[in-house]
Order: structure tokens, then C-alpha cells, then sequence
């Protein structure tokens, strides 16, 4: 492991809250653990980070995060194996979209090592709290935002980076049924829809809302021209199989590259299973509904892992997805934990030893 | 003037801040006054709002503020006349507006009481800080947030209402020069380009930025579908003169319904100005240009107020607009800040007397 190059402030808590919290009934994202890390930029420059205990933050009301929405952010978690050893999941690809997002949101990209060793660092101080009941793990929280004053709307002169932890179970309880939408859309070309920008998110919950009320626990978005195209749900890329073709859109500039979505590819691929990255219509989902060929849908991200969806309403009616036996889903699922918990190989080269 | 309804608890400053500030030379939405507006919703209610010293806000670090960009806000101004009093323009356009962002967000909506009686008292309390100086007023930004906290990608529990306030200079220096967008996008259809949301803003600082690199200071938005319909500026509804005719986009789900746009056509129209409300084209625009007919553009906003552009690039070519003598952008600037500022009789009752 190399050593950090990044000096880092740290000050401890007293006494940790570890032994209050309920390892065996974790929610996702509820429960925080003792320390976070924060780090400043400022005149120009990111300044020195710190870890401090978890605490509040004292902004001015007239920060602009609170006027402009320019926030961007990251999810990653840290797995613990069954010797207590603790792995990230292809950190690079985080610390890199971290500040592709940025530049996106006119925020200044954040260094690698600050990134990298922080986010090390914090871990490694907050090992204990990664959980070991299964489909648990310690879910991590990167985040910017811009904490700089004034009513202007033009992007900001100082900005907060923050990493936060989270022990966490899993994020949806079970399957997931899915509206497709076409009414609301997610992404405009040439916006933000590509970047883990703040305001993309507040733009779903009330579209995602109506589908809750309506039975549905998440939106699959389409593009919003035709809304003839499926693109993604909520925080997860859509993986449909077709017959044994895996099929997802590729990415662009209203559509996350999902580090989930990437490596199911490269798994689904290394397994011998067809993928074809490339647009798919609604109107195909609903034909291979009918005629028996559509036999699985899921979502992949990190927050969810890899989400199956027993169904999907669109237009009025439902469809409904067979059961599979041995499903790709399953499969995929499997592997992909096993690299993340050290429960086999990595032939990719995906984990990351924290501690 | 109705007396208040609402209960709310003040707090005053022990000591104004006021004789600190100059008066004479304002920057835009720099300087804050004495006192803000608070309120809390929580447990499904909004409470009691609190006028207090402007103050710092504490914040939790899983705030979804942070993380979604859960927030909307307006943008006001109050106006000084000759004789001390205080006025403000249209309010009630603004508390309903606030409202529309807030649905489409997922953010309660404010109890009019509490914005009318919040905005009614705390302009009152810091009447002494609305400039008299010409073309300065008293900025005020009304502004909503998640304070409510977790990492799960859904509508917080807890929210804040503030008003804040800034004696503010004139928005931009002198005349604008434009750069027609044709890659990047301000929002989508079926998104939430109507509502005054926080993220719309954040993603149009990084195009905005490139724009002003070229020698731009503001950036004309298309349609993100075609890019051939010019749609808004930053924080301005566009109007295109072309021979006596003035024209201005219909507003939709993805054009901000601009309080000043809709006077503007009210007052041309008063004036006997031609104004056809219809989808402008970008190739309109350029013919025009090149056969003289096109006359004026400006942007009309709260915070520009009317703002003549002195031309446009589109396509890596320059299109000067004339020099204008007795030109609509002067006149109807005129019209609305004579009502603004008390000036002038209120045919449309737009004025609102604070104090
Ligand atoms: C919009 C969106 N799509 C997809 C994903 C999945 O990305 P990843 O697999 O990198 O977590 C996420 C969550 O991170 C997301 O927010
Ligand atoms: C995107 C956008 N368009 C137009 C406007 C103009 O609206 P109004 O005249 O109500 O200030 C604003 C500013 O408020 C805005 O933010």
C-alpha cells in the first residue's frame, strides 16, 4: 500500500458511538459513524484536510450551495472480508468521476492524493464500523459543495470537499417494481445528467414520488425528446436480458457511467454472456414482454448493488418479468460481491486494500 | 395594508451594521442587511417563522442539501420613492412561484401567510437599509432547503425557509454581449427548467464560464432537442426586436415564467407595441440581423431588470445590434422602474406597499 503523500490533521473523538448503534439492523444511510473528513478550498487552493468527529457545519446563509445547487458528489463503500480486512471497490474510478462532475458544475477539481488518501485514511480510523451481516457494508459519502457567499448567480470562490461513512444494509428491501416514465425526464442534452451534480437528484424525487404512489418503487427514465428509449433509474444504470443478451445504453452526456454498470459488463463478458451496449426502445421491452423473450431487467449501482425488477408499468398497463431460475442477475450479483467482500479472485484488479 | 396574520418572534440586532456599508457604490447581492426571516418545517409543519441577526446556519453533514440539491428560491426587490416610502413589485407572483418550484422538487409548500407576513415584516424592520442611490434597491432572496438528513436518494423530512436581504447595485455594468448556446443545455423537457431550483443555475455557471472566456457575459439557451429556438439567459426571459415587433418565447416546462416578462408584455402592449409571444428561431435572428430588421434583443429579469444586448455570437460569427435611439429596451426600463420606484401611477396595481 502506498504511503500517503497528503498530511492530514486528525482529531479524534473522545469516545466512540459505535456501541449505541445496531449492527444487525442497519438502514441505508441513516447512521453515521465518528469521524468525517473535511478539507477546504480557499484563495485558490485546497487547502490541508482534516478529520475531525462527526460534526455540524456553520454556513452563511448566503453560501451558494444553498441558492445555486453546486454540490457534486460520490457513493462507494468499504467491504469487510471474513478475516476483518477491510477493500474499496475501484476507488480510482470514484475520484475520477468525482471531478469530472466537478469541472461540470464549475467546481475546482479536487487533487488525487487528497482524495486518495483521505478517503484511506478515514477509513482506516473507522474500520470498526464496517459491518459484517451480509448485504451490509460501511457506505462512504464524498461530497463538495460550494460554501462561498453572494446572490450572484455565478459560481462560487471557496467550496467544502467532505467524506462521510455510513454503516449500511441494503438500499431497496427486495425487488423493485419500475414505472417508465414519459412525462418527466431526468437529463436534458448537453446538461448535467452525466455528472453526480446535486440538483439532478432533487429533479426525481417528485416524479419518483407519483410512481411511489402508484405502487412503483422507483422511474426508469427515458430520453427526454422521444421518451422512446429507456436511459436509467434513479441511482442505478438498467440492464435488460433478451433471450441471453444483456443489453444496456450506452453512456453519454445525460446518463452516468456507473462503475457498477462497467464491471457487470466486463463480468457479464469474462461469464460468456452476449452484452450489447446500445440504445433500447420501450417498445422492444414490451414486444419481448409479449412474445416471452424479455427475461430479466435489473438495475446496477453502488448504493443498490445489482436490483432486480420483478416488473415495469408503462402506458396504463403492467408487465411482469418471469421468475428465473439461475437469472443473470443472480449470477452477476454473486461475482461482483465476491470481488468486493475478498471472497474470490480479482481477476480485474478492481479491490483496493484499506486495511 | 392587511395586517399580519402570522405570528412571528423577532429578534433585533443589538447594533445596526448599517453605517458600516456604502451606500454610494453597491455591489449586487454582496452585502447583507441587519436581519433574516426563519422557518422550520418539521414534524409535517411548517412553525412559527423567527425574524433574527443574520446569522450562520448549523448544519448536520448528511443534510440533503448537500448531497440532492434540494432547494428553490426567488429573487425580489424593494424600491425606494421620493418620499421614504418602501414598495415592492408583484409579491404575490413570487410567493406562488416559489410554491410551483417547490412541487416539482418535492419540497412542502410555504403557507402564503408566511411568506406574505415574513417578507411584509422583515422589509419593514430593515426599511432604512433600501438604497436611494439611482438604480439600487433592496434585493431580497427568499430561499427554501432540505435541512433534513440521510444518504438515501429521497425527499428530506426537515426543511428551511429563509428571507435574506442585500442593498444591491445594478446587476451587470453596462450592455450585454451574448453567446447563442448550441452544445451545452439549460434544461430538459419534462425537467425542471420552469421551477427556480437550485441545480438549474449550478449547471449553467461551467457554459456560462466558457462563454465569458470568448469575451461573452452571458450565455442565450436553446432548446436541448434541436438548439434551433433560443428559449432564456442566466437569470433573464429574452426579447428580440425585429422591425416594430416585439417578440418573446412562450414560457414551458422547460422557460422560468419571469415576473418581469409578463409585465414587460403588459406594458408594451399598453404602449402599443406589436408583441407576438412565439418560438424564436436562432436562423430568424441571424436574417434579421444581416437585413437590418433586427433591431433590439434584451433580457428582462428582477435582478437585470431590462438589460440591452449589444450583440450576439453564434456559430464563431459576431452579429452587432444597432445603436438605438427612443429604443423599446429604454422605454419600457423606464415604464416599469417609473412604477417600481413609485414614480409614476400603477395602472396594473403591480406596486405593494411595505411601509
Ligand atoms: C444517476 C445514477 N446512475 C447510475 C448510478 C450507478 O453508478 P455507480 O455504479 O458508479 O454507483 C448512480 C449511482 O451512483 C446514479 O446516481
Ligand atoms: C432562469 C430565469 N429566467 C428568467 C428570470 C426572470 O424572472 P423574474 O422576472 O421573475 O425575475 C429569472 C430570474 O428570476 C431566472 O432565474
Amino acid at each position: 500500500m502506498e504511503t500517503n503523500v497528503t498530511n492530514i490533521i486528525i482529531e479524534k473523538v473522545k469516545k466512540s458511538r459505535i456501541s449505541e448503534v445496531d449492527f444487525s439492523n442497519l438502514p441505508f444511510g441513516k447512521v453515521h459513524s465518528d469521524h468525517m473528513l473535511v478539507c477546504d478550498y480557499r484563495d485558490g487552493a485546497w487547502q490541508t484536510p482534516r478529520i475531525t468527529p462527526y460534526q455540524g457545519i456553520t454556513l452563511d446563509p448566503s453560501a451558494k450551495i444553498f441558492h445555486y445547487g453546486q454540490s457534486v458528489f460520490e457513493g462507494m463503500k468499504a467491504y469487510k472480508d471474513e478475516n476483518g480486512k477491510v477493500w474499496l471497490f475501484r476507488p480510482d474510478e470514484n475520484q475520477k468521476r468525482l471531478n469530472i462532475s466537478s469541472k461540470r458544475i464549475s467546481i475546482p477539481e479536487l487533487p488525487r492524493e487528497i482524495f486518495m488518501d483521505g478517503l484511506k485514511t478515514l477509513v482506516q480510523i473507522e474500520k470498526d464500523w464496517v459491518p459484517t451481516t451480509p448485504g451490509s457494508s460501511l457506505y462512504i459519502r464524498p461530497f463538495v459543495f460550494a460554501s462561498g457567499t453572494g446572490l450572484h448567480a455565478s459560481p462560487a470562490d471557496q467550496y467544502k470537499f467532505f467524506i462521510v461513512c455510513a454503516p449500511s444494509g441494503p438500499y431497496f428491501a427486495g425487488k423493485v417494481r419500475v414505472l417508465i416514465e414519459e412525462k418527466y425526464s431526468r437529463a436534458a442534452n448537453g446538461g448535467v445528467g452525466y455528472a453526480k451534480a446535486g440538483g439532478n437528484y432533487a429533479g426525481q424525487f417528485y416524479p419518483t414520488q407519483l410512481a411511489i404512489q402508484k405502487g412503483y418503487q422507483q422511474v426508469i427514465w427515458t430520453d427526454d425528446n422521444t421518451h422512446e428509449y429507456i436511459e436509467e433509474a434513479g441511482a442505478m444504470n438498467i440492464f435488460v436480458r433478451i433471450n441471453d443478451t444483456l443489453l444496456t445504453s450506452p453512456v453519454s452526456d445525460r446518463i452516468l457511467d456507473g462503475v457498477t454498470r462497467k464491471s457487470v459488463i466486463d463480468i457479464a463478458r469474462a461469464e460468456g454472456i452476449t452484452v450489447e451496449i446500445r440504445k433500447v426502445r420501450v417498445e422492444e421491452l414490451v414486444s419481448a414482454s409479449k412474445n416471452g423473450s424479455l427475461k430479466e431487467m435489473f438495475g446496477a449501482g453502488t448504493a443498490a448493488v445489482i436490483s432486480p425488477i420483478s416488473g415495469f408499468g408503462y402506458r396504463g398497463s403492467d408487465y411482469d418479468l418471469p421468475e428465473m431460475k439461475d437469472s443473470y442477475a443472480s449470477l452477476l450479483k454473486k461475482k461482483i460481491t465476491d470481488i468486493q467482500y475478498n471472497k474470490a479472485d480479482d481477476p480485474f484488479g478492481w479491490r483496493f486494500e484499506v486495511i
